[in-house]
């Protein structure tokens, strides 16, 4: 789907890139000194601080700017994200959509300066300094990969397959300078924040059981796409069940070493899929996580995902511990301790980010503001466009956990095929290309 | 435990049996023409009916009487159960219970005639038609068959094995025209009658999806207990989880063919239990059903039981189907179809028990209201004293329910400890002693 040119383009390594829209330049003309190295064909071990630190720009009063932003995607993520990156005060100067027309239409109504169909526009452009990534899985990898080797900070959604997360987490760990970091927004909800901070000091004790139900209407696009594939990353399980392992194992600081899961698709075709077409991903999902410790003294996670249930969007966590009990609903926080015979509200709903918008639940929308939030307080520490402080996104999900969660989504459809609890076991090397193969055609047998 | 005599009672067949308290004459004069004849060593083919004939009673003015009814158990639920009878124009002549003391304590309580710690007693009794069976599981089969030999009707809790039920089926199906019933009250509770109607009207479409929750207290007795011991029948899987299963089949008319399932024994040790003792019922269980046809057409069941969660009691069924769903929270009853908005209440909590009994859940504490009101209106169409109609209580749990839910509770806990999942097969003879025995030591082994 990517466009992806047969030769490099040529660019003087010293001058501004010369961009397809040269209207930019009419709206950002602050910066004069900029230099941008393109480093897709830099060598490993290219000094990339050196990199950034000609890429250093400062305001004229001399403060501090946040980065610029370079979206992709036109779904109803991006959608959302932009209004909130240019709330906190980020410039959003490219938009990449899979068609000029997608990305013609949103950067008009979003108020983006630039857009474009091809990835490398974005990449390349001068003023971008950190990328977004929200478009379909199969997709990610390869431009979150580029970003990176060309020295941008990535913020990204999840890959495809385990694969692709692991030559994420490659590219991550041969720029550990730059922010890598899934955009799995739950872990910056406050609610979220709040449980976990319970959670450590003790509030339900022991932890036992998690419990997590997410409900609402189904997750298929309008026309027959990538979220109508199993194979493509569409489905339950992947779009939304992986926000709820990663954060999980944020919850409980601990990562699943078993699972077992069942999958569903009970809605093989509707009023716009239909005729030779079938939907292959999952609408109704259920996996158990063995967690923590082996044995009995380990945490029992037990999800439960169903996208047949128009109307409003349920979202439920629970843990239960030795010594009371914590969950989300939604954006808030109830508890209860043993003793007590009454739930109490611990975290109300922070307001702030409007109504639930229709095509994005709220505790996602509210992660996703918290998130931008955390980003700005990230980069507005330094002076350098480029750099940022690890502290204020400290909790956001590595490239690491990216491949974790990726791994267990994984192990959860190994399970639903084959009846049988799964061991989790994150890759430690790229597997040999034909052997995956291999693998993809006997899946197809079956 | 129950007290077998080593020779059965001489009794002479045409004399009323005397009982050991004389005092029940002075309170239920009624009854001259009464014949009672004890049929426990009775040879098979034994003309009931003739028996029944025999024991044919009317009340002066020639209306139908409701049986006299014996309660075996002085538990939560025998304490409840007998207002409810009385209520309903039961009498209860006899209550047995473990200890005299016990007996005797509830007797004064309920103001019952006439107590005992022998099961034959209150079997034999002359006055007792019905008998209702509220005792440690292990202990129901040996009474439930028994009574039903002596031709007593039965309606009684469920056993500890899938072999006490089955010898509790083959008694029922020798005996076919007594009532034989199980207890599992769930059935009757007006919100699951509207549910199950509602299902056959179509109003969620096909059904896809069960999703059941029941949290709450534990179910540990103040001592230890059968409800402490897995093989006793005790935990959560057995004691609320049976009742699940049983509405599940109910509702949805079709039984499950493979389960599987996961449980954990969170507290092993409390305050009262300790020291050498140590919990082996579960107290959270967590299984699945494929239900109905196989393949993707079938009804997926989840079913989440959690008992370490005091304070409030949670029971919740949800069925969803492709044109809606139904949601029964306690004892109430909502629907959403998919083209609406928002949820619907479609049956109220009748109220008219009173407050949630501390030791019962509002669901089961109606329940079993109905189920006795079922229950009079089943006896009072005949006159009879013995004799009963199909009609109300029709929709009631046979004792081959009661198998079919035991197996399941075998399957699920055969699923928990090899991790697979495991086909639900009825037995349909009983299986050789021997290879039982062989079969508890290796468990014992593990």
């Amino acid at each position: 789907m990517l466009s992806s040119p047969a030769s490099p383009p040529v660019v003087p390594s010293t001058t501004p890139v010369v961009f397809p829209s040269t209207l930019y330049f009419r709206f950002r003309p602050t910066v004069a000194t900029e230099v941008t190295i393109i480093s897709k064909w830099a060598a490993p071990g290219f000094n990339l601080s050196l990199l950034r630190t000609m890429t250093h720009r400062v305001t004229p009063s001399g403060r501090a700017m946040l980065p610029g932003v370079g979206v992709f995607g036109t779904g109803s993520t991006a959608r959302v994200l932009v209004p909130l990156l240019q709330a906190e005060g980020f410039e959003v100067h490219a938009l990449w959509g899979r068609s000029e027309e997608e990305a013609c239409c949103l950067a008009k109504e979003l108020d983006i300066p630039f857009h474009t169909s091809r990835s490398d526009d974005v990449l390349l452009h001068q003023d971008v300094d950190l990328v977004c990534i929200y478009i379909p899985p199969s997709m990610t990898r390869q431009i979150a990969v580029k970003a990176l080797g060309i020295g941008k900070n990535v913020v990204c959604e999840k890959a495809a397959t385990a694969v692709d997360s692991f030559k994420m987490v490659t590219a991550a760990r041969y720029y550990p300078q730059l922010l890598s970091m899934m955009g799995n927004t739950l872990r910056f909800l406050p609610a979220f924040v709040a449980m976990r901070r319970l959670l450590l000091e003790g509030y339900v004790g022991d932890m036992q059981v998690c419990d997590v139900r997410v409900y609402g209407p189904s997750l298929l696009d309008q026309s027959y796409g990538w979220t109508c594939e199993e194979l493509m990353g569409g489905g339950g399980l992947h779009i939304m069940g992986s926000a709820i392992i990663d954060l999980l194992s944020y919850l409980t600081g601990t990562r699943a070493h078993r699972v077992h899961g069942l999958l569903r698709t009970f809605v093989q075709q509707n009023n716009l899929i239909r005729g030779i077409r079938r939907v292959t991903s999952d609408d109704f999902c259920f996996f158990q996580m063995l967690m923590g410790g082996t044995g009995s003294s380990g945490v029992c996670c037990t999800v439960t995902l169903n996208f047949n249930l128009p109307g409003s969007f349920v979202h439920e966590v629970m843990i239960v511990g030795s010594a009371g009990r914590l969950v989300a609903r939604g954006t808030e926080l109830y508890g209860q301790r043993n003793g007590s015979d009454r739930e109490e509200l611990l975290l109300a709903d922070g307001g702030g980010v409007g109504p639930e918008a229709k095509e994005m639940p709220r505790p996602h929308l509210q992660g996703l503001s918290s998130m931008v939030k955390a980003l700005r307080q990230s980069f507005q520490a330094h002076e350098e466009r480029r750099s940022w402080s690890p502290g204020p996104v400290a909790s956001a999900p590595t490239f690491e956990d990216g491949l974790y969660v990726q791994t267990v989504v994984e192990a959860v459809k190994q399970s639903s095929s084959s009846g049988e609890w799964v061991c989790v076991e994150i890759m430690s090397q790229e597997p040999d290309p034909n052997h995956n193969l291999c693998e993809a055609l006997q899946r197809n047998k079956n």
